[in-house]
This record gives C-alpha cells, sequence and structure tokens, in this order.
C-alpha cells in the first residue's frame, strides 16, 4: 500500500528541490524571490532552507543584481566544490574513470584499456588505484567525496551490487563489484547498468529539463537505450531496461528464416567490421580481434565511408535499422526526445544525426502525431563515466516526489 | 523547475491514501489501527481523515472485530455507491457504455453496435442515449455520479479532448468527443486511449498491487499495449504511449524483402481471417467484411482450431509473433507482469496462455534474470469500458506522489 506524507518527510525534500534550482540557473545564478516563485515555496521556508545549504558548503552567495526599483537582489550560485563523486565505466574495451564536481564538470579523468584476460578482481585493484591516483592529484578535499558510481554492462544485480553475465565481457560472471570497490575505496558505491547510468547523467547535465521524455540511444561496444518517462529514468523491477539488443529490426535478405536483430548483428561494431571485411574493404579477421582492435577497424571503416561506396552501404543501413527500432520505441513510449551517444556514435555523429532523424520522420510506421526532437549527448564520448559519477550527485541531491513518502 | 510541497499540498494526498488502503481491503475491512501501520500515518490524522471520509459517504464503519485483549476494533470498508462513474469504450465494432461503482463493480452495462456508416455525431448523440437510460434504469443517486471516461483507438489529443484519426474508425477523424459529451451529459468527460484506459483499470482493479510493472497486451480489432511502471500508468507526452502495431516481429517468408508488422499484418484479426479463407479454412471476402463479420469470422476460426491444422498454424504464428514481441517489451521495459485482455484475446485466451508464456521463457533472445508472471485481466472482455469508467475514479481518487507538489 502506498505510504502517507508528513511534515518531516517534506523538509528533505524541498531542500533538494531548491538545490536544484540553484544548480539549474548555472552561471547567471538566481535570487530567492526567484527560487520562491518557481518552486512555490514560502519567502521564509526558502530562506530558512538556503540558509542550510550555504552553511553546508553547497549554496553561495555571488553578489547582487539590481531588478529596478527597490533593494537589488541578492544571487545565490552553486557551490561546485561543494561536493564531488567519483565515476567508472566499466566497458569491454576501456575502462574510464572520472572525479565529477557538483555542477557534473568533469575535475579530471583517467581512461585504461580494459585488460582482455585479466581477472575481475585484478582490474577492479587497477581502477582502485586509479581512482586514488586522480583523487590524489585532483587536489581537492577528499572529505568532499560522496560517493562512487560504477556504470556496467547488463545484466547487473543493482540490488546485492553484483554484475552478473555481461556478454561482451567474459571473466566478470557474478562479481561483486560493489563490494569490493566500497571495501577498497572506503565510499559508498551504487552499481548501475551503463545506458541507464548515461541516461541519469543526459538528465542531471540538461539545464533546459527538456529531455524529461527520451530515448537516449547508447551506441558503444554494445548497444542499449535509456529510458526517460516524465523525467524520471526508467530502470524496470530489476534494473535491467533499455535492453534492445533482440529488437527485430527486419528480416535477413536472402534468408527468410532468420531476423536482423538490432545489435545482434544489424549495428553491432564487430558485425559491421566483419561485414567490411567480406566486402574487401578491410582486412583481418574480426572474430579474433580485441574489442580495441575491433574500435580501430570500426574508425577506419568510418573513415572509408566518404570514398568507398561499400563503407556507405554499411553505415546507409546502419542508419536505416536504428530509425526502424527508434520508429518502433517512440510508437511505444510517445517520447519526444532521442539522444544519441556512446564512443562509437561519435565517428560517425555527424552522418547519423543527419540520416536518421529524417528516415525516421519519413517513415509510413511512425504513428506519433507530435515533432521529435533529435540530438547530440550533452556530455559525449565519457557519457557513461560522468553518468556513473552523475548517480551518486542525482541519488543523494535530486528532488523526486517519492522522498515525500513516509519511510515504513 | 520542480515545484516544492508543503502542508496544505499533503492532506489531499493523505486522504487518498487512506481511501486507497480501505480500498484495498475489500470485504475483510481493515481497522484505523491497521490503516495507520500500513501508511505510516500517525492516528490522530488517520481519525481525522477518515472521519472526513465518512462524512463525505465514501467510507462506512461496519462492526468490530476483536483482536485478542483489548478492546474490538471498529472495521472501515468502502462505502461502494459512494461514488459512481460512466465507462465508455469506442471500438470499431461494438460500443460498450458501463456504469461502475466505486469498488469498481459493474452497476450495469449495455452494448451496442458500432455504425459503420453513421456519422460521429450521430454515433455520440446515441452514446448519450444509452448512457442516460443506463442511469435511469439504475436505480442510483445520480449526484454520485462524478464523470465519465471514454477510451478510445488512438491517436487522440487527451489536451483537446479529440479522436484525432483511428485508423479502424473512418469517420472520426479530428472528432471533439470529451467536450461533446460533456455538453451532453453535464458530466466532466475524460478521454484516453482504449490500451491506456485498460491498463488504468487493470491496476485500479488489481488488488494485490503486484502488476505495478506490467505490459497489458489488448487484443481487440487493434492491437496495443498499455504500460506501468512502479505502479504508474505510462501515458507519453501525447498520451499516445502503447502502440505496438509496426513492431516488426520477422521477416516475411519467400519476400525477404518485406516484415511482418505485429499488428499490421501478423496477428491483425482481419489478416487472419483473410489467411485462412486463402488457405480454405473459412470462406467469404475478408476485405469487404464488417468488422463484426470479422469478428464472427474470427470465433468460427478459433472454433477450427482444435480439429483443423491449417487453423492451429495460424493461431501458432499468432503466439509465436505475440511471443517475440513481448520478449522485446520485456527486454527493452524490464516489467515482470505480462496481462492479456480484450475482446479477441477470450476465444483463444486458453490456447495463448498455455503456448505464449514457454515461448517468451525459452526464447534465448530474452535477457531479463528474473521470472514473468502471465495472467489474464482481472476485468475480462469489457476492460477498456471498465478502464473507462475507472479513469474518472483513478483520476479524482488514486493517491499520487505528484500530487503532493504544490500547484503554480
Amino acid at each position: 500500500m502506498r505510504a502517507g506524507s508528513n511534515l518531516p518527510a517534506i523538509g528533505g525534500y524541498n531542500q533538494a528541490v531548491i538545490l536544484d534550482a540553484v544548480r539549474r540557473s548555472g552561471a547567471e545564478g538566481i535570487s530567492r524571490v526567484e527560487v520562491a516563485a518557481s518552486t512555490g515555496l514560502s519567502a521564509q521556508a526558502v530562506t530558512n532552507i538556503v540558509r542550510r545549504l550555504i552553511d553546508d558548503g553547497l549554496v553561495l552567495e555571488a553578489g547582487t543584481r539590481g531588478s529596478g526599483v527597490g533593494k537589488p537582489r541578492t544571487i545565490l550560485r552553486l557551490e561546485p566544490r561543494g561536493r564531488l563523486a567519483l565515476g567508472v565505466h566499466l566497458d569491454p574495451s576501456v575502462i574510464t574513470v572520472v572525479l565529477l564536481d557538483l555542477a557534473g564538470s568533469v575535475v579530471d579523468h583517467r581512461t585504461i584499456p580494459t585488460p582482455p584476460s585479466a581477472t575481475a578482481s585484478k582490474t577492479l585493484r587497477r581502477i582502485v588505484r586509479v581512482a586514488s591516483e586522480l583523487v590524489e592529484s585532483a587536489e581537492v578535499d577528499a572529505t568532499r567525496i560522496m560517493g562512487v558510481g560504477i556504470a556496467a554492462p547488463g545484466p547487473v544485480d543493482v540490488q546485492a551490487g553484483v554484475v552478473l553475465d555481461p556478454p561482451l565481457l567474459p571473466g566478470w560472471r557474478n562479481v561483486p563489484v560493489r563490494d569490493e570497490l566500497a571495501l577498497r575505496l572506503g565510499l559508498p558505491v551504487l552499481l548501475e547498468k551503463d545506458v541507464t547510468a548515461a541516461a541519469v547523467g543526459e538528465l542531471w547535465m540538461d539545464a533546459s529539463g527538456e529531455r524529461g521524455d527520451m530515448v537516449f540511444f547508447y551506441y558503444g561496444t554494445g548497444s542499449g537505450v535509456g529510458l526517460a518517462v516524465h523525467g524520471e529514468v526508467v530502470r524496470g523491477v530489476s534494473n535491467n531496461a533499455g535492453d534492445v539488443g533482440n529488437m527485430v529490426v527486419g528480416g535477413v535478405p536472402g534468408d527468410p528464416g532468420h531476423h536482423r536483430w538490432l545489435a545482434g548483428n544489424a549495428v553491432l561494431p564487430r558485425s559491421l567490421v566483419a561485414d567490411a571485411i567480406g566486402l574487401g574493404v578491410l582486412t583481418g579477421d574480426a572474430d579474433s580481434m580485441t574489442t580495441a582492435e575491433v574500435r580501430q577497424a570500426f574508425l577506419r571503416l568510418a573513415d572509408a565511408r566518404a570514398t568507398d561506396d561499400r563503407a556507405a552501404a554499411i553505415f546507409d543501413a546502419v542508419a536505416t535499422d536504428i530509425a526502424q527500432s527508434i520508429v518502433t520505441l517512440v510508437n511505444l513510449l510517445d517520447v519526444d526526445h532521442v539522444v544519441f551517444g556512446g564512443p562509437f556514435f561519435t565517428p560517425i555523429s555527424e552522418f547519423l544525426l543527419e540520416c536518421v532523424p529524417p528516415l525516421v520522420r519519413a517513415s509510413p510506421m511512425l504513428v506519433m502525431p507530435h515533432e521529435i526532437v533529435f540530438a547530440e549527448s550533452a556530455i559525449g564520448d565519457d557519457v557513461a563515466a560522468i553518468g556513473a559519477g552523475c548517480l551518486v550527485l542525482d541519488h543523494l541531491l535530486s528532488p523526486r516526489p517519492a522522498a515525500l513518502l513516509i519511510q515504513r
């Protein structure tokens, strides 16, 4: 049954609402009067809560702004270094560690190639060393680091903090990454599926607040989507939402009994590289390539697109299949924003952002009666790592109506 | 920006929480002490709010129950006739009008065949007459009817109350059904897409509260899904979520350039009837059949399944395609409940509930690491009409954390 609400439950929520309003005001800042107007809270409540946020080092007063007549208003701004968070993205080809401030800015970052044959626990120790070095060299107040977020390929068991069985990461079956990192780093750790972390980051960094109903298409070593409905990320009952790898995007030409699956064989980088080798565009053996070698080959293939019709045809098919999947997703979820990101998106971002939107809009299969905005991630290649850091910021600082309920 | 919360915002929410707790206690009822325990609200708050609910005629005291030692506790129950609502389902083959009480029970209902050639406004006048007769003959206190819900095929413009362009309902393009009904019935009217109304009804009637993360597969003249995430129905930015008609479920055998679309040609009743005619299982001309004739032919085809291999093969393919779509939906949304309903589901419910779950569970494409519960709608054939009535009850009476926010 639903919980009720009471006065103590309100307090923490309103503090998060005001911090959010200050944070989203960015460099311009916001006055107490504007905070009251935008949140509906009384001037007295705003004054009390802002005092608490200033005492906690989260907000600072940054001069005054005249407003025509009357007393100039004191401007409030976020104190970006008031809190920090670490984000780790465990990707099959590269591990990225970032240190974020409260504004979501990257204070510093490190990447290491994912060791293909090392044990998970050896790699976790490496991650701990890299994270510790990052904190030491960054000259920040380490006591202000609130925690670590780790984004990993699904499926994951978020409750237990365990990476379950990621198809592209052999050796990471049933690995308790959360507790191992928490123990060694002495910080709270949040585990999340990579695409969900990316969507959390995208929402946290989206100053406009317009991407609340969004499909975030993540194109990495694997592909997946992060989903947001009414400003909340959809995680699903087991926190594994967003798997579109097996979404059917069509039949295999010449082989009617077989389907084309979105990430199974339609847009998976390793499959595209294999196709290109088959067509003579690239050389090598796709099956025996490391993920880093697949990445290099993919970059060469992307470069070849401009001059080689066979390479162009491969990417045309990718655009068609992605467009097909987006039509399906938009019809199902009735979102108005489609955001692309991830490390394999960047090399072909211009092409995909030019080709996919008209394919979606012109599709006779699209039934939604509204405009769809297509955009590139506001964050860039490191979206999953930055998203992982944002998990911590979001978990502790974002206002959520559910927080208004009495905790039973 | 997010709104804050304050004490007045809490009041209405807690009242809805307590009414919900009493409603879900069903015939057994619930004591004030149990309400306090289950909602986290103080005894004093519960006492005050229950007094208001009794005064409003929504809740009644129904005897006492001993609890071992101590004073016997007064049992609270819902007053089902405390409020009523009308629900209308505008389907391409049949229009259903129901009068619901607060418990969601059908006080009375009427169906009329959808006139294929009548103008929308003539049909709306007919609906008004039927609804008025229903209310008169039901011997209820008409002042307790809170409103009318109307469920219509998408796309709809919920904000404007307009049915936009339903593919199977020619003559219903840009029809302002909400205002027409409101004017003629003198009641507030809520318009919703049919599958969304069905999902709202399913959640309202689900005493267990376990179907909060659900795909509701509606198999009617058209097909679609209603979605629930964490107990809230997903409506989408334009309230048209749930369109899976164009979801690709495979290639067309022998014609690799073409796809099979879920409701486009894979499971659409008219297509199945056409296939059956082509195979000699049925006779007639599918293209020229009315929707009522399609329904009759579909029922004959369903009966033939037990004795005719060709009919059986048609439904085997339906089960395979529905299973494929459910794998895609579960992978994407990570739900743990799949509920089937709708007028074309009922004739083959036993078959589909036997075949689809093992196909989904055995699919190598399913990635979710948890069990999936398959069930038949708790409501039955009239799920969209009852769901339409539940729209009104749900809108006015369900507790929603968003209601805790200050209305700006």
